[in-house]
């Protein structure tokens, strides 16, 4: 059954986690650029994806994405990464297609090929520019077969809606997740309408990835389905957040903390935070639930419990995992098997350990809120033509 | 080159980091029983083993250590994980030395097996029946002809010394290593003294590996040299703590803690930590540096890049990693390229993102100190009946 | 010269700090009912209050309100604090203006006469009894000559403008402030507006008082005058904001703080903190600058030497403070005397010396948000149905 | 009754609070020299230390200090605050007698004369002329008639000695307290040898005051009670710490805190604090119960209030204070009403408001332990020569 077949029924549709920063912390992919060339590299690099993959399908997620984040053309050039003779963008893309649908294969999930903004868009080409950098990948896509297409982490609605409208032509159903929180895109356009403006350019399914936390992102959102109401457009809900917490963060989210992407794990997302995002998640009605920059394997599978009554079983890692710590009744402590209990783990608020450390970062960068109060009170003045000029004089 | 040789020799010797915690959030081990029967569960398993030694190894890894650890039959029976029709004892360890030597052998590294505490000795059980345990597990490492033998993970010196005595008669070299703290073993051994005695067992290479962060680890291996020292004694120093912060926890360690183990996210050291450490522990003589639970490959690389001027090459996960951070001079916004350099990593104090959480716990159990100043205060009063008593009341 | 003048002329005015708070440490006043009968209960209990009144004259204050907050009949009745045969509210308010004028002779102070929201207000009673309790402080203030008047501390700018009117009949200058956020008033009316209804009413100055922290109630303040800039209307700015640190509270202040009252000592603001206020109210244009809830005459003080450039004179307390620290050039220990300096004090983070306790608090109440995003989120329903439908309820 | 008969009856007494930290804030005590002067430079100074006292009698105190921390001569010339022809010692400790002296008759009070440490000792003068400092002030002490002598402050318990022998000579009982930790004085002699050395000199009670947090002090008097007890020796145990939290200072305890003495806000103990410093106090057998830098009359009040069941009575300033908050039930806001109830307040962890600011700090200066685990492993090698050559140097 296809995407729209099974959101359609009622089902809820556990996507994957994330992949750059995963591999990154194996050795396979370097930070910064964060491109995917690994697929091609060499075959241990190959089969560290297509371990992740199947941690992954394993965890619960009923989706594969290609692994294909920023592997359009003008990305892989202008990061150095590409070396035309050796290794061509299209290798690269295929490559990821072929090891998700293997891994899809040994279970019962989809794949999803992805394409994402583009350095085009941002250095200012034109619609037609961009439009073929798109076009490129969905081409791979397309030959490889994969089951449907996620168009994801765009900060501006204009870039994400071309994207649709190139995926669309396809035929198959058509995911667009935007790299935004509340206070909207880049461009200063709020949640719900970019929502009505991706669902009238074609998408079925909308939300958010990265950037965010899961509280925020689940805000981001509600926005939209507001959007939407108000617009009296229908369409599916979908949430891919971080894992790690970012109630410090402005506009831009994570990118802008001064821990990212090295000193982020204080902030790692526990396997209970995932657990009461997924139930929030739920509740608003979303139906698409998975996760972005941070999410592990164990990540996923706490989606998979906490919905487990809704959904009727348990996935496979489960096997390895009492519901709510309740293995740990196995302990050889007395006072650690008095942890195996779901009010336990659901209350604990977790020391950092980090007694000389503050709780919250004052981030750089523009579209930049500095912390909470000044968040609500910021005149973003952040428009088209500065953010636009901005780009001009880094070249 | 065996390991002896290389020590002798004055290199550095780069460990490996943990499987347990790992495997766990990547789906294949349970926390709780923490036993590695995965290897030979089925084939996908044994293929994320096969895969994290090689992320190891990639690292930077020049040991990898059998996934072993609580594998003893005594312990695989008390967890309720070992049916003796279809999964023996002697089949994990065999297992689990296959595999280690098959990624060895792609990569310039030793195997080493491994063994650790039993429930034999906890539960009052005699000096033969305990080492009886670990004779079993060393015929599977002599039949697969791993290069050294480590005991690892004893909270009491006694023990520790009998598994030494033990893997001695084997003619292998021995390393030893205790998960203690500076106020030594469960019995109120200090250091210096546990590390005499293991040495005096027969033990060419003594240290500590997990319960502790990096810093207090390497004072209690500072506390073991100063004993040896005192004692006239030679041997190998050698350091394998956790990739966690605990500067709130107690005689027992991480265990203790309440966020172990389903909340420690937020004291994950960062790979900027780990290099830290890595210096300090060869300022201190160490020259068999790893980690064990919560080291990530990551962290490895950051042990091998911190001492690659005094090695003279980088690890092969290098060529995904700029050296403190540089390849963010890559990216798009020029406030994160301004993060490329090691002044800004090294002087960074990560925020938790946190900001209703404490920073430090109150650590549950016996033999706990509660928080600073106690620590110091606190008459440790557990006495070895008292602890034997502790085990009684279980049953 | 009266207040009006001075500020026509561009003096810097110096109000006083905070009495109920300051005299409920001290004993004198109850937490709760907050009321000032202390003044006329017995001679110990007066010469506090005048011994407050002096503390603040020296530290700088250029103001000095009379202990009259609360101090309404109304309130007093409720309050229980008001026998009728024992202590009628006229005297209450008799003896504090007297105290406050025996002070203010003592140097260069003005005396104000402050009136401050009513229960009758709040249990919805009529335009008509709710200004007869403003007028009859009134005819006190009057009798005893004070220099202007201040309506203070309201949080529903209809009953300000109410107190405005009262007050403005007198032929005195009129002040007026409320206690309010950049969300406005519990009506919802924002500060822009509430700053314009005020000035049409009759007041000269305005501003805010209470409830929020410096940082905060500058912006409100900021709010005001854009609010009057755009309704082209004249008038001096006032602040006169807690000394505690409140970067977690809601729309209605401190009061919904779980802290408050009894447990906001991790909160107080230090004299630095003080003076990083005093320039930025400056800075905004603000010229009516003083304190209210937690601040002791050393945060006077604080101000005081903050502008003492701008000023050309230093407070009398001074005497007894070096600039910045700087009388710690005197202290025995080298690493102390290393402390008498402005960078130090100006760019110290004070640790909490709480390690178990989190950075920010869940405010109770109703109107509140809930830390740093969420507040920004939030949309806020109260509307004045609610308001007095909550109130009906309570009786 | 004198001081002993109310001790040997059983009976608690309760001292005062902390003068030079609370007329610092009040704007008559310069920081940094922390000299007594105020009493005699001109009346209003001298009415606020009479307003001080009476504030600690009517909040409970038993025992009003002569307020001479520091007015031996030597320290006055050596803080250039006293002008040979303008202010004498003798009057500066005249001056501060007659003035407790008049408070306590207004209640029922005991007058102690004090003593402290001085620069004598701190720049190695010998014996005699040390002794010849303490022997002035006793002589005005003896004038004025003062009930007993307090000998305080002395990180030396040498210097405390020699203070002790010239007090006893007076034959008035003698109380001798020391401001240091669990570590002992600055030479490293142990509080339990402290205590025996001070009880042999003469002092029939003996404790500690200033420098360390209630619970760092209450647990050096138990060091201290057991070394008495192990000498069999008898004396009444005194406690008087600071107000603030300090679980992160070293051997000198606050002083050495970057936050000294300019930023400690955050670090003020609440009054539910104090509550429990009193009950330990009491639990440990300390019937002298008091506070020193910090202590504002409030938190005299907590100490009465918490043993008001032992004693039988409250002290006068609860008229304005309800137990454990329960004057709030008077609030307009039903959930500011629910906090009046011990449990509320008991449980509560205040939030420190500043999410941007750490938990812990590292100390300054010599004999510093730096954070928690640091302080049980460092090796203290500070001896009399160093500190010393310290002075030397300094000269």
């Amino acid at each position: 059954q296809g995407i729209l077949e099974r959101l359609d029924a009622g089902e809820i549709v556990i996507g994957d986690g994330g992949f750059v920063f995963a591999l990154e912390k194996r050795g396979y992919v370097k930070a910064g650029p964060w491109t995917p060339e690994a697929t091609v590299e060499h075959p241990e690099a190959g089969q560290s994806v297509r371990q992740l993959h199947r941690e992954f399908l394993r965890a619960g997620s009923n989706v594969l994405q290609t692994f294909t984040f920023y592997a359009s053309e003008d990305k892989l050039e202008n990061r150095g990464n590409y070396v035309a003779e050796k290794i061509s963008c299209h290798k690269v893309n295929e490559a990821a297609c072929d090891i998700a649908r293997e891994v899809a294969n040994e279970g019962d999930a989809l794949v999803a090929g992805g394409v994402s903004q583009t350095p085009s868009y941002l250095s200012c080409k034109d619609k037609t520019e961009v439009k073929a950098a798109f076009q490129k990948q969905l081409e791979v896509f397309m030959k490889k077969n994969v089951d449907f297409l996620i168009a994801e982490y765009f900060e501006h609605v204009e870039e994400a809606v071309w994207a649709v409208e190139v995926l669309k032509e396809s035929g198959k159903p058509v995911a667009a997740t935007m790299c935004i929180g509340p206070e909207g895109d880049m461009h200063g356009v709020p949640p719900g309408q970019c929502a009505v403006q991706l669902v009238k350019a074609g998408a079925s399914i909308v939300g958010v990835n990265c950037h965010f936390d899961p509280e925020t992102s689940i805000e981001t959102v509600r926005l939209m389905k507001e959007g939407l109401a108000a617009a009296k457009l229908k369409a599916h809900l979908m949430c891919q957040p971080l894992a790690f917490h970012t109630p410090d963060c402005g506009k831009q989210g994570f990118i802008d903390l001064p821990e990212f992407p090295f000193g982020l794990e204080p902030r790692i997302a526990t396997r209970w935070d995932i657990q009461k995002y997924a139930r929030k998640a739920y509740d608003l009605g979303i139906r698409f639930i998975g996760g972005c920059c941070g999410f592990e394997p164990y990540h996923i599978r706490a989606i998979a419990e906490e919905l487990a009554p809704e959904r009727g079983f348990l996935p496979e890692a489960s096997e390895k995992h009492g519901s709510w710590g309740d293995n740990l009744s196995m302990h050889t402590k007395p006072w650690v098997r008095a942890r195996a209990r779901k009010e336990y783990w659901e209350n604990l608020k977790p020391a950092s350990g980090r007694p000389y450390c503050p709780c919250m970062s004052k981030p750089d960068g523009w579209g930049v809120t500095k912390g909470a109060k000044e968040l609500m009170q910021q005149k973003e003045a952040t428009t088209e033509e500065q953010l636009k000029e901005l780009f001009r004089k880094k070249k």
